[in-house]
């Protein structure tokens, strides 16, 4: 059966062109060949494969990543690739390394708080990798509190040195990745203490290891911090555990583009405004937005592939059984996903202009932006992540039994998910970010000032307060207006709620904690608004493609009815929207089901995934799951001998009545 | 520090008594006493020893847990153990082992399908393990629907016996636990074929392998799947793979108990009635019920623990942190977990009972109840293990970064929990039945059929579709009336909306699946009322015990009230409640939350469990958790030599710029 496409008959219903489709979803024509060309790279060098990885130990497994990342770098160097198709190849070879942390923390680290001499000094041993660094930042003890950090570098004017240490166990880093075997370099932050003063936390650069045999320097240890979740996962990442003893570094190695210690220890302020790092926090979280997508669009693919191939129930006179696809409760929880995959996509494109609007806004000292900026990314951030993380668990049982077998894919894809809802801000403290920005924008709305950006709709709050929906029939709900209404009325009247029972507090930041749950969901409904309005503003640009802009637009509305409906009580109890049209959003989501049904497998195809970038015998494009998850099976260690190991000692004594005098 | 109680500042708030909730919570002193024995049993011995799980290889894994697994039996037979003893034993070993399958499938399958003679043979041999025995079911291509499986058996009139077959691929038994490496034998299901009539699904005990050399007997071929979900999770188990060629067995070996096939190849019905499985289903319903509530109450007791141990932000004037236990949004997403647990474990209570009336009742052949009793096991099961499999993840969050380690204890109680999903009815599909229940019970109203047991609320539907609740202020949520009657309305008339659409369909199945989504929320409802009324009624017992009482009937609101917030948007646009209703309900139960928060360790400590059965540096009952997770993360492999495996072949010749000669 080699080389037929099981899926062809699903492929042929497709109202749209994929390939221009292909197009919208990578961004651009050059994104495509890029991602093209690169993922076809990865999947035909056996260098790369990956399909044993959940069978390895630890050590096996990590020195094989050991192994996959020279090779990538070593290719990156023979084939000339720019620093976009490095990226790229990186990112299908798809396994945590420590090159995720030295080019995507070390390396902007320095770029961002570095001054240009030490730019100059340190970035072209990073680019070329002579040495290896990471960024050392979380402590045992803090995580979330990057102020409460304990770590302490003291300035030693005797020496011109800054001495750095680890007071208690408590100020141990831990979690950095890349820091527990491979790196020879760190930015680490620290407490910056001169002359007894503290002035808080700072970042440094400092040597770990030998350049000569890799052996850690004096006063420093470091080891991995043990096991994490998942067979393959983050144990391909030596995240790290990091003590000082009193370790001297020179003054220079203080990251000073900011504020820097002079010779005499004086501490001083730079005229670079500090508002700078906010560009490299909008691009980080950028390429979180658009992770999601990714590892969304991915589960997607799998359980959407699979649900055409599996088959349960409903046959009659010896027909085939139904495609589990076909049911309405398999759509309803499938189709959803699907439309959040693209919807994130958008949002995350979006949020690549955001970040060139930033910098040149930076440029120009106007930071005027950055507020609202930083609570929409941070939002953006905690809606996308969170929603992954469950949705990926949610297509392993979509894939029924199978799902849980590694060679579905989908455990590992879970598993080496779920950090993100954690890491760079956890999910709720973010949320909470959020509502504080928002009390303000409503607190400042009665003194004149616009609310601008996301939160503009803020503007138009007394009519927000008092609209009704128009909505009479489900197809009103097609209307992107009459959404769009829906959702400003929900999540303006939640904010407003909040700010109501806030200011019944004498003391604002008690009434804040109080009130935290309901601020949570005030800030959810906010950030599913901005998702909303961006999906609908990329529907007023042009695409090009036959059917694929309708096809987006059905996506478009799913995405919004079936949050409206998962939140109906966010919606009724703001009385949005009354509980008939509630009705009437439900009917026509149900019923838009149906069109996305014939272009299901064309729209997951669109995303371009290689067999080998999905990992998946269940997601496979030829849709051949059952010969080969049957083969899979054998390659299993433990069926390298047909009488396991340990039925001498164990099982037979046991069958033999023997156990007695077994020892054990 | 050792010897100290981090937590004894917390214990000592509590406002009830600890012991006699811990009789509660185990269902007698008698429960309690065996548990706690069998759990320090086990924790005391070294073989039992489980914090090196993760690092080990599949083959490592299997075999300790082949070791373990024979150590426990001869522990039993050493000690002369009790079957509630063993069992109880068992569970706190804490591992999947082939013995799940032996004692929970295989003997009761031969138990309940076998006759008299079959039991009488067979039975001794599996009691004293001189076979071990697997239950193989599924296929390869078949899960959730047992009519479709394709294994067959068919009789030879000529020799007097049965000859067992897979015709295909996808008839392949696929998952069976303790198949791929251990067992001797198995109960297969197979369709009878006599005489070239297809008779349906029946069970067959087949053995596997010789009993002197474990190899596979001739025709059978038998593996393991491979890797599963998690690093060691359900790897310690043999899922198995196993095909016929053409296999004979004895005429003797088909489970006789309800038909028979005569030596002439005459297929009988017996006068016993089919009915009798059932008593098998809502027993082993009962116990994942009761396993639910043991799995949720593992991950609340870790994340309860931990979050009185964290502290962060909050520090004011160098004092410490806040515990992040304090936090309203770490409450009100972990307090209705921690309510949770207490609602299976009653609900799970009540299941037993029900256990014991259902086989009174066949006994005397009054099969009345049996579909009641089978929608509302379906949909215990399906609520109950959902909400846990998410629940432990929540909880996973809710302990940050450190709860990704895998020495936290919670990546592997997911992966290991996570199946209960999809084993012994896929949750969505459970669903769907109890939807149809629903429906038929709704349908027979006007003819005056009085509904039965969970659904005697029906009973009163139309005081149910018309009622208002009279909650005027927040505190009137906490009468229990109240309560019940907004959740009899929400789940009535969610079931009579589904009905009254269905009615619109000219074909009812075609309704049933268009409408299914629905019909899913409405049994949802449903199953939510029935924990929810267990709850209420178990509180309207005598519970001795300062303060015990009190704290349950808190407990009681908390899980209520969590329910209507999350799910307002039911029981607004049914009209149940009103906005101002919903809105207060959330205020009473922000307001509960103060009420838990003394309490809070204390009733995670009234599950009684050990160190080891927890198997988690973050739940510690000492809430010493920083020195110990340092200390965890040394045992890695990875930290066997400081430079680690794979330096000088992959990371020196990068550093070096030797890349390009370099052999990868």
């Amino acid at each position: 059966m080699e080389g037929v496409d099981h899926l062809a008959h699903e492929r042929q219903k497709a109202l749209f062109d994929v390939d221009e489709m292909k197009v919208v979803w990578a961004g651009s024509r050059h994104a495509l060949e890029v991602s093209d060309r690169m993922s076809r790279l990865v999947a035909s060098d056996p260098a790369f494969r990956k399909d044993n990885r959940t069978m390895l130990s630890r050590k096996e497994l990590f020195k094989n990543t050991l192994r996959k990342t020279a090779h990538a770098w070593k290719r990156i160097i023979e084939l000339h690739l720019t620093e976009e198709e490095a990226s790229k190849l990186r990112s299908f070879v798809d396994e945590p390394a420590f090159t995720d942390l030295h080019w995507g923390m070390f390396v902007p680290a320095i770029k961002g708080q570095g001054t240009d001499e030490q730019q100059q000094k340190w970035l072209p041993l990073a680019y070329k990798m002579q040495i290896i660094g990471c960024y050392a930042q979380t402590e045992l003890g803090h995580g979330s509190n990057v102020q409460g950090l304990e770590t302490t570098a003291t300035f030693d004017p005797k020496t011109d040195e800054f001495i750095v240490d680890s007071p208690t166990l408590t100020s141990s880093k831990w979690w950095p990745g890349g820091l527990g075997k491979v790196s020879t370099h760190a930015v680490v932050y620290a407490r910056l203490i001169t002359d007894g003063q503290d002035h808080g936390v700072h970042g440094f650069i400092v040597q770990l290891r030998s350049m000569d045999d890799h052996m850690p320097l004096p006063g420093i240890t470091v080891g991995d911090i043990g096991m994490k979740f998942g067979n393959g996962a983050y144990n391909t990442m030596d995240n790290g555990v990091l003590r000082f003893d009193r370790v001297r570094i020179p003054r220079d190695q203080m990251l000073m583009r900011v504020s820097e210690v002079t010779r005499e220890g004086k501490y001083v302020m730079s005229n670079v405004p500090r508002q700078l790092v906010y560009g490299t926090m909008v691009y980080v979280r950028q390429t979180i937005v658009s992770d999601a997508s990714c590892a969304l669009s991915r589960a997607v693919t799998i359980a959407m592939r699979y649900s055409a191939v599996r088959r349960q129930f409903g046959s009659q006179n010896g027909s085939p059984e139904t495609q589990v696809i076909d049911y309405k409760t398999q759509q309803s929880r499938l189709f959803p996903l699907l439309a959040s995959a693209y919807a994130f996509r958008f949002v995350g494109e979006w949020l690549k202009w955001l970040y060139t609007d930033v910098n040149q806004r930076l440029q120009a000292s106007d930071f005027s932006t950055l507020p609202e900026v930083h609570a929409c990314t941070a939002g953006l951030k905690s809606l996308t992540t969170s929603v992954t993380a469950d949705a990926i668990e949610e297509c392993r049982k979509l894939c029924g039994g199978h799902g849980y077998l590694c060679s579905s894919g989908l455990p590992e894809l879970f598993a080496v998910y779920v950090p993100a809802c954690t890491y760079e801000g956890d999910n709720v403290v973010l949320l909470l970010q959020v509502a504080r920005y928002l009390m303000k924008t409503v607190s400042q709305l009665p003194s004149g000032k616009k609310p601008v950006g996301t939160t503009s709709y803020m503007g138009r709050v007394e009519h927000l307060m008092r609209c009704t929906s128009n909505v009479q029939r489900a197809e009103d709900w097609l209307k992107p207006n009459v959404v769009l209404q829906a959702f400003e009325a929900r999540a303006a009247r939640m904010s407003v709620a909040c700010a109501e029972k806030l200011s019944e507090f004498a003391n604002p930041e008690e009434g804040f904690a109080e009130l935290s749950p309901n601020l949570v969901e005030a800030s959810a409904a906010h950030c599913q608004l901005i998702v909303v309005s961006k999906f609908i503003e990329k529907l007023q640009q042009d695409i090009p493609g036959k059917g694929v802009k309708g096809q987006l637009e059905i996506l478009c509305s799913v995405y919004a009815l079936h949050l409206l409906h998962k939140h109906q009580g966010d919606f009724l109890s703001t009385g949005s929207i009354t509980p008939k049209q509630a009705s009437l959003a439900n009917d026509q989501l149900l019923s838009l089901y149906a069109k996305v049904r014939p272009n299901a497998i064309a729209l997951v195809d669109a995303f371009n995934y290689t067999d080998h970038y999905l990992g998946s015998v269940l997601g496979r494009y030829d849709g051949n799951v059952y010969p080969n998850l049957y083969e899979e099976a054998w390659k299993d260690p433990l069926n390298d001998s047909v009488v396991p190991d340990g039925y001498h000692e164990y099982i037979r004594p046991m069958i033999k009545q023997q156990l007695r005098n077994a020892r054990l």
